[in-house]
C-alpha cells in the first residue's frame, strides 16, 4: 500500500473520483444503523433471560441473613450483593455500598454531594470559587457531562498506552482546586488499553494538595474480557491506597449493566469506610433502601465470581468476532495509508480509532449522512473538543455481524474519501 | 368515664399505683416490636407475588412500542408505566417521567438540582442567602430531612381537618425566601386526613413571590383506600393549576412502593411540559435510562387503573382490622379520659395521635422501655421540634394484628401513666 501523504494530485484526484463513487452507492442503499453507543447486543441480553426465573410467585423472599427482601431496609444493599460485587472488585463486602441499576448516577450523586456538603466534612464545592477535575482523553463522554454539568473546569490528561501521563497528573494535583479524576481503569473508554501496574503504583502514591481529591476509579469493564488466553490485569486499587495510608483517595464504581441487563442490573461504590459513611450521610436522606429483589436475583444468578466469569466468556463469544471484524476491516482497508491508527482491545466496549488530524467531524458526518450514527466527534473530549479533531470512539457491540460488516465498510470508505479531501485541500 | 383532669391527687395517686403495676407485667413480657415506620406487612407483600411468574426465560421483553427493556434507552420511562401511574393520579402520560423504585429520591434530586441549577432557569438556590420551604405539621418526617440537609429553612404551617391553615400559607408566600411547599394531600402522613376541596382550590390559586416557588405534591396514598363504602376523595392540582395559568407551580410525585413492593417498585413525577424539560436536563446526565424491566413487570401485572384498584382492596382488607383494632382501643381505654385525642382516617398508613402537651417524648420512651418501638417524638415536625410535646405517629401496618393488640394496649397504658404523672406534677 502507498501511503496517501506519498501519491500526487493526480493519483489523489482519481482516488478521490473512485471513492466518491463507491460512496454515493453506499448513501443509496439507504442504510439506517446506530454504532454511537456501548450498548449490548440482543443475543447478549438473550444469554441472561435464565435469570428471569430465579423467582416465582411461590419463592422465599428472604435472603441469606434472613432479610425479607421485598420490604423497606438494608440501606447499603443485601449481604449477597455486597459479597457478589465486592468479589468483581477484589474488595471486601464490607468496603461495599450496592445501589440500583446505575453506577451512573452513584457518581452523579458523589459530585453531587461534593457540591452540595463538601467531601467528608471539607468545604462544599459550591462555596469555593474554582473547582478542577483531571480528565484522561480521550474519555468517557458522560464523565465528561457530569463534571460540566456541576461547572467543574476539566482538565485534559493524554492518555499514553500505559494510562494517564502520570507526570502531568502528579503535577496537576498540586493544585488544591484539582479535587478529582475520571478514571476508566480497565478496557479504558474509548482506548481499550488496561492502565499498567507501575501508573497504578503512581495513582496510588499521589500528594494531592486537596484532602477532598478523590480519584473517581469507574471499573466498569473489569470482567470484560474479549479472550481466555489473552487478558490484562489490574491491580487492587483500594488496597493499594490503603497500603500507602491513602485509603480515603480512591472511590471504585461499578455495576452489571453489561453483564446482566443494560439499564436493568445492579450496582456498586466501593471505599473506604469513612468514605462510605460519607455516601451513607446523603444516602439515609435519599432513599430508604435500593432495589433488593434485583440484588437478590443477580445473587441467585451469578452465584459468585466464577459464576460472573462463566457467563461473561458467553459474551466474549459474542463481543470477539465483532471486535474481529472491525479490526480486519481497519487492516486490510487502512493498513499502511497513513490515514488513521487504532487500538487493538483485549476487551471492554470500544476501539478508538484516530484519523488525520482535522478529519474526525467530517467522517462522522459522512457516516450518518449515508444512514451510520457513530459517537459524535469530539465526544470523547472535554467539552465535546478534541483539539485535534482526530479521535472516533467505535462500538461495534450492539449491531449484527452482517450490520457491522457494513458499516466497517462505510466507515473506512468515509475515512478514505475524507483523507482524500483533507490532503488535496492542504 | 371521669376525665383525669377531673380526678382528686388522691384518686391519681392510686391511680398511678394501679398503672406502675400494669406497666411493670407489660415490661416484664420482654417485648420485642417495632411500630416506627409505614411498612407494609408481609401478607401484603405475598399479594404481589403473582408479579414474580409474568416474566421467563421464553418471554419477549419489548413493550407495547416495541423497545427492548433489557437495554439502555427511553430516560422518560417506557409508554405503558406513564400510562399506567398517570392513569394513577389522573394525568396524560405525556406529563408523566418514570423513574426507578423510590418517589423519596425523585424528590430529593428536585430539591438537590434547585440548590445546584435552579428551578427552570431559576437562581441556584445555593447562591441565595436563604431559602424556605412551609411545612404543614404534623408531616412527613423523610420530607423535612431533604429540607434540612439543603440547609433550607423550614415554617411550620399548623394543619387543621381540610389541610393546611391557608390563611398562613398565603401570606408566607409573600416572602420571595419561600420556594416550595411539601404537602401529602391525601390520607396525609401522619393525620390520615385529605385536603378539602377548598385547601386545593387555594392552593392551586396560590400567588408566590417567588417565581420558582413549587408545590410539592406527594401524593403517596392516592390509592391507599381503607374502605370501599367511604373514600376521601381528592382533586387532579395539575390541571386545577392549568385552569389558573399555573401549569408550573406543582410538582406531582408518587411511587407503588406501597402497592407492589416497598423499595422495588416503580417511582413518578407528573407535572408541566417545561419542569419536565427542567427535570430531564439533569436526568440524562445523570442516568441513562432506569430498569424498564420492572416497569414492565408492573405494567404487564396491574393493567391499568382497575387492576390497581382491585389489588389495593385486598390490602384494604389487610389494613382495615388493623386500624380498627387500634382505633377501638384507643376509644375503649382513652375515650372521654380527656388526655389525648386521635384521627380517624379511611386510608393511608397512619394515625396520628395527640397527647396531652408535655406528654409525647415520655410516652414513646415508656413504650421503648417495654419493648415497643413507636416512631419518635417530634418526628413529624421539622427540626424534630414538636413544641407541644404531644403528636404520636401511630403505624399499625407492619405488626400481625396479634403483635398489634398487644402494641396498642401498651401503648394506651403508656398514655395513662405518663398523663397521670404529668397531672401529679402540676
Amino acid at each position: 500500500m502507498t501511503p496517501y501523504c506519498e501519491l500526487e494530485k493526480e493519483e489523489l484526484l482519481a482516488l478521490k473520483q473512485e471513492l466518491e463513487k463507491q460512496y454515493e452507492d453506499a448513501r443509496g442503499k439507504g442504510l439506517k444503523l446506530d454504532m454511537s453507543r456501548g450498548k449490548p447486543a440482543s443475543e447478549q441480553l438473550d444469554m441472561t433471560m435464565p435469570m428471569m426465573d430465579i423467582f416465582n410467585r411461590d419463592f422465599d423472599m428472604h435472603d441469606e441473613k434472613g432479610v425479607d427482601v421485598r420490604n423497606y431496609g438494608n440501606l447499603e444493599g443485601i449481604w449477597g450483593a455486597r459479597r457478589l460485587l465486592g468479589e468483581m472488585l477484589g474488595v471486601d463486602p464490607e468496603h461495599v455500598i450496592v445501589f440500583g441499576t446505575a453506577s451512573l448516577s452513584v457518581m452523579y450523586d458523589t459530585v453531587s454531594r461534593s457540591v452540595t456538603h463538601g467531601v467528608m466534612g471539607s468545604t462544599p464545592w459550591c462555596r469555593l470559587d474554582k473547582v478542577k477535575f483531571l480528565c484522561p482523553v480521550p474519555g468517557y463522554d458522560r464523565h465528561f457531562a457530569i463534571t460540566e454539568h456541576f461547572g467543574i473546569e476539566m482538565i485534559p490528561i493524554p492518555m499514553n498506552e500505559e494510562g494517564p501521563d502520570m507526570d502531568m497528573v502528579e503535577e496537576c494535583i498540586k493544585d488544591p482546586a484539582v479535587k478529582g479524576i475520571w478514571c476508566v481503569p480497565m478496557y479504558t473508554n474509548p482506548l481499550g488499553i488496561t492502565y499498567s501496574d507501575e501508573v497504578c503504583r503512581r495513582i496510588a502514591d499521589l500528594n494531592p494538595a486537596a484532602e477532598d481529591f478523590r480519584i473517581y476509579w469507574d471499573n466498569a469493564y473489569c470482567v470484560h474480557h474479549l479472550y481466555d488466553d489473552r487478558q490484562d490485569t489490574l491491580p487492587d486499587i483500594l488496597s493499594m491506597c490503603r497500603a500507602n495510608g491513602k485509603e480515603d483517595m480512591v472511590l471504585e464504581f461499578a455495576s452489571t449493566s453489561k453483564i446482566s441487563f443494560a439499564g436493568a442490573g445492579i450496582s456498586c461504590i466501593a471505599a473506604s469506610l469513612g468514605n462510605l459513611e460519607w455516601v451513607k450521610h446523603s444516602m439515609t436522606i435519599q432513599i430508604i433502601s435500593h432495589d433488593k429483589i434485583n440484588q437478590l436475583r443477580h445473587v441467585l444468578y451469578f452465584k459468585d465470581l466464577d459464576g460472573i466469569r462463566e457467563h461473561m466468556r458467553k459474551h466474549a463469544a459474542i463481543m470477539r468476532p465483532k471486535f474481529e471484524l472491525v479490526l480486519d476491516t481497519l487492516e486490510r482497508e487502512l493498513g499502511g495509508l497513513g490515514i488513521g491508527t487504532w487500538t487493538k482491545p483485549l476487551g471492554g466496549y470500544f476501539i478508538s480509532f484516530d484519523s488525520m488530524e482535522g478529519c474526525a467531524k467530517e467522517i462522522v458526518a459522512k457516516c450518518r449522512e449515508a444512514g451510520v450514527t457513530l459517537t459524535g466527534a469530539g465526544a470523547t473530549y472535554p467539552y465535546k473538543k478534541d483539539p485535534h479533531d482526530s479521535n472516533i470512539r467505535i462500538a461495534p457491540s450492539y449491531p449484527t455481524l452482517e450490520e457491522l460488516k457494513v458499516t466497517a465498510e462505510l466507515f473506512v470508505l468515509c475515512v478514505k474519501l475524507v483523507s482524500v479531501e483533507k490532503l488535496l485541500n492542504k
